[in-house]
């Protein structure tokens, strides 16, 4: 008899395993193993909970750990895979207890995730300087930013995850003043937000000359002007040497060039990289990303083991090759067509095309694909890239606001590569038409028949990313 | 030397056509006649005119007559042309003066458009009484809204277009108190909302049993209940037999079950048919549709004489038979083409999926391809579908809203077909995905494996579209 399906990671591609895995065959065991106390949590909406704008930390989750079980789920918090013995096929895991003890299994799902780094900036592990990364961490911020006595731990809603202790010694703490956030990454222009709903003076400090490097320069000019109206101060091409303290607690942060900032508090979101300690020596395979490596099932290159998530990588859609692009819908995906292809059915975890959409205050910004020129470069393609700027509904009806679109396609076959945007009005959805379009292998000609929607109120007659082909096409050889 | 292109038609196709080609061929002449005084106007923001979120008439013109001289065209307003001599290429023109003359063409673009049909409903010369296609009627029907005391031809914003006397006319009458439209399509929807923004109590006639019968029953379930909310009354599955007047003027609707209704006011938006009248006696031919039928690169069969906009089909892109679907990019796109294979570089006219979105008070809707199972069939699919609702955003989220998408499929290559989708929060240019997908010629399968975008403010982990797609997915033979 086969041994249980094992997943290491309650999060989303873990759990869409498992569900999907129990769904189809009900007869075997399914095991997840999580070394923390939440499951199935949106890292995507732990700024919004820091805003204020979601309520309870809990309803960030997806699945309760009581509903997990009702799917049939064998699921283990607070246990910790701490090695992987794939000659035997065993697990050991560290239990809530501190005893260890080996678990069989049949098949292996590796769905570690990722962490939020901070090196090489010092001073992380100061009070008031954190990384965002997890409910837990999104709680502590949160309650410091409180006033102590408005501040109870139920204010925060996480019964029973919580850690209780130290959201209560941050809830005593008084609130910061000034906020420094190091990074202008995703995290970075979310968490300005947040802060900026506070009421704090947020400075924020990106070691490159632009924020969001991702989205590329046309994005970027249009959110830094659109965060400094909204107060945000922007300190671009400055490094970050390290935060300082007094007392235990941050109080200023120094740069390189020797500039220091008083602060009251920190956020650093410089970045996040793989959890992949646990396949260190188990002959599972890591790619040129430092991200596991796996074929188009999800399969490692180690018999019955598989991974998924943000410690995973994954074709891209546009190179064909693996690629480490951490991001929600994707770990959903393989992870279910990890459970799909345990359970008996083989399905191909599908592409990455590397879509990616943000709010930067009243900004969408999107982009999808290869988009940065040396990058098409090194994956082989003479890339020619061509930036708009057009209207997102008819000129005449209220409401229209400049959308600027950025598309890159390969000169010598016309193939759309990727692309930006970014605008006030349903910016972000009309990414989806790029990312539809690159899975699709189209060429920019094929973009500029598209038949896409128009109305007034929604759409001018060509949409932004149309006019956006059109004058790509115009530079391509016909 | 060859002679002028000369252009029937100065609204969207052939004005886009005379653009197109005089940018490509500067020495070539290139004469637009158009029997109206207005051109290059946006017929879609009529409705919106008529409600008051578009000021002016003007408003609503892309360009004015002179930026169309400007861009080195020969527009003569209030030219019609009256036949067509293919063996002689010249076109017989009715001038302003009442004398007629020949014109010479080298090529010659049909860009006859459509009309609002009001057949086989009598009345509809009466007063008060309405179709909606073309800038005076608009003027019109917000003259007749305005109180006359507030009322002046100025207001309407339509200098030296605007037939004035019509206008000051309707500016005399009372206003409606009770606004009968018959028909639920594109315009009825659209007119019930310009027309409750007047206060006006409105009766919605519907012949079948649905409005909005292109976006299927799925989406009109949505809309009806939403039109009776905004306190629009529906008359389903209700034939209206007359208008009947009293002194000229609307006061009342007779419905075929001998009901009638007290109105003072009634807009028919009961279809429109191809103007394509011109071509009769030509040799030019018309498809199954009674619209002009082109080859891909809109040309008829007589040589020299090309069609576009909505008087000629277009070929489909699913079916890839040519199809009648009058709508205003595909206008615009094979105009451009028009011009640019006249100009010396043949270039495809493009294909049309059909998509459209349309605004209902609040709700958004949109289809795109072959919704219709027995359109379907009749192409020679074996069509399946699937109907789901799904949230807009993730459901922490504030402003999540529940988006119905259905998508139709062929269950022997699991080849998309059409979809259509329906709610409050970005749902119509939620279809362009479905639209770039169907250009794609993509399967079920793709569109589930398709990386959209995921961030909480703009989308959940799963976007709607993909919600469908796994659904209808799971009713495939895999």
């Amino acid at each position: 008899m086969e041994g249980p399906f094992v997943v290491v990671g309650g999060d989303a591609a873990g759990l869409s395993a498992a569900s999907k895995f129990k769904r189809e065959d009900a007869d075997r065991d399914v095991i997840v193993f999580e070394r923390g106390r939440w499951v199935s949590y949106a890292h995507c909406g732990t700024p919004y909970f820091v805003k204020g704008e979601v309520e309870a930390l809990t309803d960030l989750l997806s699945l309760s750990p009581d509903e997990i079980e009702d799917r049939g789920i064998d699921l283990r918090r607070e246990h910790e895979v701490i090695g992987i013995s794939p000659d035997e096929r065993t697990v050991t895991v560290l239990g809530p207890d501190g005893e260890a003890f080996d678990q069989p299994y049949g098949d292996l799902l590796v769905a570690t995730g990722g962490r939020a780094v901070s090196k090489p900036i010092p001073g992380t592990d100061l009070d008031g300087a954190f990384t965002l990364h997890g409910l837990d961490s999104a709680a502590n911020v949160r309650a410091l930013l409180a006033e102590p006595d408005a501040f109870s731990v139920e204010s925060l809603g996480g019964d029973g995850y919580v850690d209780e202790a130290a959201v209560a010694r941050y809830g005593a703490m008084a609130p910061p003043e000034t906020v420094a956030i190091v990074g202008g990454g995703y995290v970075g222009i979310e968490m300005a937000e947040a802060f900026s709903a506070w009421d704090l003076d947020v400075h924020l400090f990106q070691r490159a000359e632009h924020v969001l490097p991702p989205f590329g320069e046309a994005v970027a000019e249009r959110v830094e002007p659109h965060l400094e109206e909204r107060g945000v101060t922007l300190h671009l091409g400055t490094e970050v040497a390290e935060l300082r303290g007094e007392r235990g607690r941050v109080s200023a942060l120094a740069c390189s060039d020797g500039t220091e900032l008083a602060v009251d508090a920190a956020l650093v979101g410089i970045g996040i990289r793989p959890n992949v300690e646990l396949v260190a020596e188990t002959g599972v395979e890591l790619g040129e990303s430092g991200a596991i490596a796996v074929d188009e099932y999800g399969r490692t290159s180690v018999d019955r083991v598989y991974a998924a998530g943000d410690c995973a990588e994954m074709p891209h859609v546009v190179t064909g090759e693996n690629a480490w692009v951490p991001l929600g819908l994707t770990a959903n995906r393989a992870g279910r067509a990890i459970g799909e292809t345990v359970a008996g059915t083989p399905t191909p975890v599908g592409g990455v095309a590397g879509t990616a959409v943000l709010k930067a205050f009243d900004l969408e910004c999107g982009r999808v694909g290869i988009t940065d020129l040396d990058r098409a470069r090194e994956a082989g393609f003479d890339p020619v890239a061509e930036t708009v700027t057009a209207g997102s509904r008819s000129g005449y009806y209220p409401g229209a606001a400049d959308t600027t679109v950025r598309l890159v396609a390969d000169r010598g076959t016309g193939r759309l590569l990727g692309g930006s945007i970014v605008g006030e009005d349903r910016a972000a959805v009309r990414i989806d038409t790029v990312a539809t379009a690159l899975e699709g292998e189209m060429t920019v000609e094929q973009v500029e028949r598209l038949d896409l929607a128009y109305a007034p109120p929604f759409s001018p007659v060509w949409d932004p990313v149309l006019v956006a082909a059109k004058v790509l096409g115009g530079r391509l050889p016909s």
